[in-house]
């Protein structure tokens, strides 16, 4: 053998066997040390920087489309008709395009993909929203979707957590084949979890609240080691973000997205901390108004005869049409110029974030509409000499408030996370400039004299009013590290807290609503009376009793007859008839599968028998003394979708999430009382 | 009715009855409103409120202590034995007293306490440990053990986690007792879970933070409303905390516990990341050989016959030893001037993340030992005139290791994490003044100069030390929080979760190796290739076949034998010795009542039925081909001790905390070998 190995080598003409030989067995050593340490972390470092890497490209194909439709419209500054066209019709043909071609790729494509992958990581199985063609879809409707800019006014958070996890899904099939790993649901989760954060971080460059947001958006609980790879993948990705834009002479080094100048060693007096929490209560006041008609219109839309049929048929004239609505209004030189429309968004948190008040400063000097933006006085938008900034703020927080909701009615992959965010500083900026006024010297606290600083109201209301929204805490984490400076923790926490409260007390999540409305099967939480009393009623009060069954000796023809009465993804299989002892279960594609087989080998009304269909074990069972609050748990932490109940080894049951979610509105109307007022 | 309560009212002599009726009304409507936003959300803020309290006022006693400590010290300048005297007996006096009172009251309070809770959480039932004598027992004990100061160089994190659970489950009692609510398992589980965030949040006034180490460390998964709760209770303990100092005029307004003067406009540059992970690589590496040495040293004063009877009969003996010995050590005219003995453990942190370099703030100037510590300059600690700041850093690193060993077997009420955190804060800062001596005008990018800042290494340095010993990386979001900036947040997270993946590849977490040492029982985590083996590893491969059984009609002599035989915690039932269908369990404690109430009414050997015995129905139960990999993740989800195993109804196994470890154990070694490659 070694003679023989010897005399292939010498055939070899390649200079250096030897050497080729040693270095090959070293990089053998060194895959199987790779391979060794876990491939999955390799598949999350190369997630993070393939994500990175597309969030990159994107940004900086939106900021160059962006410049052009902005130069464009500087240049024509001399004939208002040839402006307009300019300005409306960049952002209709961008917005007719992401919408044409998102939806004849992959109808899945459009929307944020958020309320889809909660559902999906619910257990429930949505092929299509995790296929690769939608990703291609998703990936260029959205760049085309954040170029057309602050007009439409949409973003890229919930696209990107969307195309990550279907990256990732795309990945891990890929690694299946190469590396030989095996696939499996559990694994598939991890990953998917882990997938979420990366899409938040790459974003914003925010690992920390990319893989916070991504948990509390999209599911119920998670463990401690998805959490773990969640931050490494994020951390790699928001990594890479950071280091491109320094290679591209963006940057010199990495610092946060939006820095500010705010004074670190004085950020705020203590009284500040009631408006802080006022700040709080507006928010989450706006913020149940706006889910509330958010909700409502987006209902409303699916229904109206005239929309309904163009969402069906012509979805990229609707877009156009809702675009140019959009752009009209934003013209700068018309309405637009009351609501600082010449900043794209970046522009307009970057002003917001402003340390200075903008009251002190517009007393100077005041915006000269008919010059370019200007980069290092961004905030020169807001003062207006017609109107002065508060009015301009005002009219940008009650125009962006419907402009909001029509945008997300358009069918095009968009993010909607960005805009709340944006909004909800320009709110909290808003409240910092009027108590700038009240308080000209700031509020005395004895001795130093603090001046108010406008831009952390901003922050606070930014977190405050995007976590109000996705009924999310981690907005907070997520203002300090997009803007590279913590000093105003404490205060930024209790507008969040303050506002969550409201907004989670009156209205579902965005997310949520947009779940309900597109009718995706989901278990409501547990909150309030209804979590009080989830503990005193049973199982037994409103399990479904009247359930298919088959038994061990079913006949085919009793097989066939519930096959058609009960659509069901599973059939439970007991001992016989009289003991009802559960035996186990049958999937409906199994089951037809078999009655094919036999059907072909002609053995049709012969035994009596399931012999040699598949019958699953029992993993999970309920027993009907089980309270509502256990059951909701176990659905919630499992991703359930259906569990028996059985009593001593009979079937005497079956809860599905329809039958649970009955359970818990009838305990909430009155329905059903608990049966027991002390359970475990 | 109504005239008589007319007389009634008019019998009372109070003024005004008709305002005060009013008020009354108001105050019952008030209530009733408070109840229905939910008592929960009251026990919170009173738990963060009362344990911002407790924290603020140990910091105030022991810092007072400490400055007596101080002042006696200096003031003895001239009497070197006086001197040496005040020095030694101080700490000894305190840890004897902390020791020694502690152990008395409740031997359950020494230690950190987060190992036990830990268990606890998983499900298991430690009773003395969230008593309100162990309670008393801490707070008193960990009081002294932090007056101690830095010569014994001990924190407070852990045993604030346990003393915040205590006082949740006494507030809990309370609550139950007052406003009627009912206790039961699954809400005393989340308001522990709440707890232990606000007992870190407390510490170090960092609510965000707070939450994640004690998920990381606390549990294996949570529930995301359980992670709301933490940052809605913590936030309100930590501004509380922050508020207090506020009012003691310690500061002008809330700011960060060790604020920071970095540059933010260009913290680092981007190769400095490279170091960055090195220093990862370091402290990963040093965090292992802690870990080793101290479970091995642990476990050996533990088995040793001086030591093992020392801390059997005389604990505050040794506890006074131990901190003779580290005081002697630390005397600052003797080895102690080369370790900085003379700052506290506030002050250490302080001078490490100081922005300047201190070999180039010593060439200028050098310590005086004899002059008071310079609060302004506590750097001047570190520059030794006889040895340098980089001797006296690695004197430090060198000495304080086996010295923090040493006093971890202590058996008073004390934490180990703030130790580990100046630990590898002194790590950095040596890794980021030998940098800044090496490239002393910082690594040149393009055009600019930016000099190294050693404080940034320390804050890295300690996150990531500290992250690697307790197995965590939200210790990188606890340093921004504590400095009250972010700017280093990317390479900061780099070098944790360096550090974690060497630690966690090769030791337990420091908690882990405790519920180890004192077995405890507990469930080692799936990892690397045991995880992915778990997929394809059955229940039946590895379940306890031999399993104790009562038959619906067992004969009393059998119960007897059985309960005799076999010391379970609960018993299955079956419905009959061959058909072994599962009826439900019976825990032992009820059957051992049963068998008393029988034997007293005289009713041995009559009917073989276990009439009248509480049967527990089975709510989870396992089939044979269930994967270890899926059994597993429901112990750990569920924090479950056994469940049954059932094959068609068939009792056929029972898998407890013991086989599931031997099963994991078996698949590492070998013993067992998956049975199918490809599992769902």
């Amino acid at each position: 053998m070694q003679n023989e190995h010897r005399l292939l080598d010498s055939t070899d003409k390649r200079p250096w066997p030897k050497l080729r030989g040693h270095v090959q067995a070293c990089l053998r050593v060194a895959k199987s040390l790779l391979m060794k340490t876990g491939e999955d972390w390799w598949f999350l470092f190369a997630l993070g920087m393939l994500m990175a890497l597309i969030s990159f490209t994107m940004d900086f194909t939106s900021a160059k489309l962006q410049k052009v439709h902005r130069m464009l419209f500087d240049e024509l500054q001399d004939h208002r008709l040839l402006q307009w066209v300019a300005w409306v019709s960049f952002p209709m043909a961008l917005t007719a395009f992401s919408t044409g071609f998102a939806q004849s790729v992959s109808p899945a494509s459009g929307g944020s993909g958020i309320p889809e992958l909660k559902t999906i990581l619910g257990g429930v199985v949505l092929e299509e929203y995790l296929s690769i063609r939608t990703f291609a879809a998703k990936v260029i409707g959205l760049t085309c979707t954040l170029s057309a800019g602050s007009t439409v006014f949409l973003g890229k958070v919930g696209p990107f957590v969307h195309i990550s996890s279907m990256l990732a899904t795309f990945l891990g099939r890929v690694m299946t084949r190469v590396a030989g790993t095996y696939e499996n649901a559990a694994r598939q989760y991890e990953m998917l979890v882990a997938a979420a954060a990366v899409g938040v971080g790459c974003c914003f460059g925010a690992p920390v609240s990319g893989v916070l947001f991504s948990v509390e958006v999209m599911s119920s609980h998670f463990a401690v080691r998805d959490y773990w790879r969640g931050f490494f993948a994020a951390s790699c990705g928001a990594l890479m973000f950071r280091i491109l834009s320094v290679l591209n002479r963006e940057q010199e080094t990495i610092v946060a997205l939006f820095k500010t100048q705010f004074l670190v060693d004085f950020p705020f007096d203590l009284p500040e901390l009631v408006f802080f929490a006022l700040l709080g209560v507006i928010c989450g006041g706006v913020s149940c108004a706006y889910l509330y008609c958010q909700r409502t219109f987006f209902a409303y839309v699916r229904k109206n005869k005239v929309t309904a049929k163009l969402l069906a048929s012509d979805k990229a004239l609707y877009s156009t049409a809702v675009a140019f609505l959009l752009a009209v209004i934003t013209f700068p030189p018309g309405i637009g110029q009351f609501m600082a429309a010449r900043l794209t968004m970046k522009e307009l948190l970057t002003s917001m974030f402003d340390r200075d008040t903008w009251f002190v400063l517009s007393a100077n000097r005041s915006a000269n509409l008919a010059a370019p933006v200007n980069q290092s006085s961004l905030w020169l938008e807001w003062a207006n000499p017609d109107s002065g900034v508060y009015a301009t703020l005002c009219v940008f927080i009650v125009m962006k408030f419907w402009m909001l909701i029509l945008a997300t009615t358009m069918p095009l992959p968009a993010g909607y996370f960005m805009p709340v965010f944006v909004y909800g500083a320009a709110l909290g900026r808003l409240v910092g400039e009027v108590l700038a006024y009240i308080f000209p010297n700031g509020i005395k606290s004895e001795g130093t004299v603090v001046y108010i600083t406008p831009g952390g109201y901003a922050l606070a209301g930014a977190a405050a009013f995007s976590g109000a929204v996705t009924h999310t805490v981690s907005t907070a984490m997520l203002v300090f590290e997009v803007t590279g400076q913590i000093a105003h923790i404490l205060p930024v926490l209790v507008a969040v807290l303050v506002a969550n409260a409201i907004a989670q007390k009156f209205q579902p999540s965005f997310y949520d609503g947009t779940i309900m409305i597109k009718k995706l099967p989901y278990l409501p939480k547990l909150r309030g009376a209804g979590r009080t009393g989830a503990y005193g009623i049973l199982v037994e009060q409103f399990m479904n009793t009247k359930i298919s069954y088959l038994t061990r000796d079913s006949s085919e023809r009793h097989v066939k007859k519930i096959l058609k009465s009960a659509p069901l993804t599973a059939y439970p299989v007991v001992d016989a008839d009289n003991s009802m002892i559960l035996v186990g279960a049958v999937r409906r594609p199994e089951l037809v599968h078999w009655m094919r087989n036999r059907a072909a080998d002609g053995e049709l009304e012969s035994p009596k028998t399931l012999d040699g269909c598949d019958i699953e074990p029992i993993t999970f069972q309920l027993s009907p003394k089980t309270s509502l609050y256990q059951a909701h748990k176990l659905f919630e932490l499992l991703g359930l979708q259906f569990i028996y109940v059985t009593s001593a080894g009979r079937l005497v049951g079956a809860v599905t999430l329809a039958e649970l979610r009955r359970g818990m509105e009838d305990l909430i109307s009155g329905k059903i009382v608990p049966a027991l007022m002390s359970a475990v």
